[in-house]
């Protein structure tokens, strides 16, 4: 299996760690795109490589799609093809791990209406207004989609992922 | 289950916010000691509440017990309570789990010679003047000790921490 992260700098170190390292636990091969190959650094000064830029990935690739918070998803949701590959995993119904702004990508993509989901609290309203039917939970499971808040929520977050990873039914 | 992290100021925050998440994801309660009771921040400005003092712990009351790296450790290993409690741990043949410049703590309670272990190359030479049989891997487990050099070893070292915790068979 392969998994893909979407990010950029600034992002939020854990949020992008804690499933980076989760899903290598697992086997599973993580690659992580941005707008450049090369070093991208979080807000707490962790570092990692990205090792394909948004124009390199073929979606088809990957069977999972991982959006880490901070401040990288404004970012990243003004690069259309950052949101043609979400869009790509939604129409797939492969499985999406979403936490904190990260959902902002989401927005931008125009694939969450009608989805149930959680974010960070500072952008629950935008969630609401893109008809998000949002939940103040540590996660929420919706189908192929798995969403958390922040980064106290990563245990159940990783939790869930993984829960889905090994018994995929139920991805409607 | 319940688990037990000692650290203190200037902890690395990788290293001990994806076992205490990790192990939470396994339905196991973890606490964390230091020093004095209240917010300890690691050195990437991570915070997270220290539920009791050294001295305020019981260790009969935990199974596993995680020693996470960064600067913290040189502060941990001149509390004289913190060294007992890890001596109950190798002396009970309970899990242990021990990340970077978590060893200097091993080194200081007087509990690792003769044990295969890995640790940060900084102190690397301290930990063979203290009697281990270092090895330059991503995760060492002898017995009831786990240990890995770093964070970008985490997902080893989580891997190999849950194996154990759910086949503890092999610990000495």
């Amino acid at each position: 299996m392969k998994a893909l992260i979407l990010s950029a700098d600034n992002f939020e170190d854990q949020e992008l760690f804690y499933p980076f390292n989760r899903l290598k636990e697992e086997g599973i091969i993580v690659k992580v795109a941005s707008m450049k190959q090369g070093t991208i650094t979080g807000e707490h000064g962790y570092s990692i490589n990205a090792d394909m830029t948004f124009n390199e990935v073929d979606p088809k690739d990957f069977d999972i799609l991982i959006l880490p918070g901070g401040k990288a998803p404004e970012k990243v949701r003004l690069e259309e093809k950052a949101l043609e590959i979400a869009r790509h995993f939604f129409r797939e119904n492969k499985l999406v791990g979403v936490i904190c702004h990260g959902g902002q990508t989401l927005i931008s993509a125009g694939v969450i209406e009608g989805r149930k989901a959680t974010c960070y609290i500072g952008i629950r309203d935008d969630m609401k207004c893109a008809g998000v039917l949002y939940e103040d939970k540590e996660v929420v499971v919706d189908g192929n989609l798995i969403t958390s808040r922040h980064p106290r929520d990563l245990y159940a977050f990783g939790r869930e992922l993984v829960k889905k990873i090994r018994n995929p039914v139920g991805i409607r």
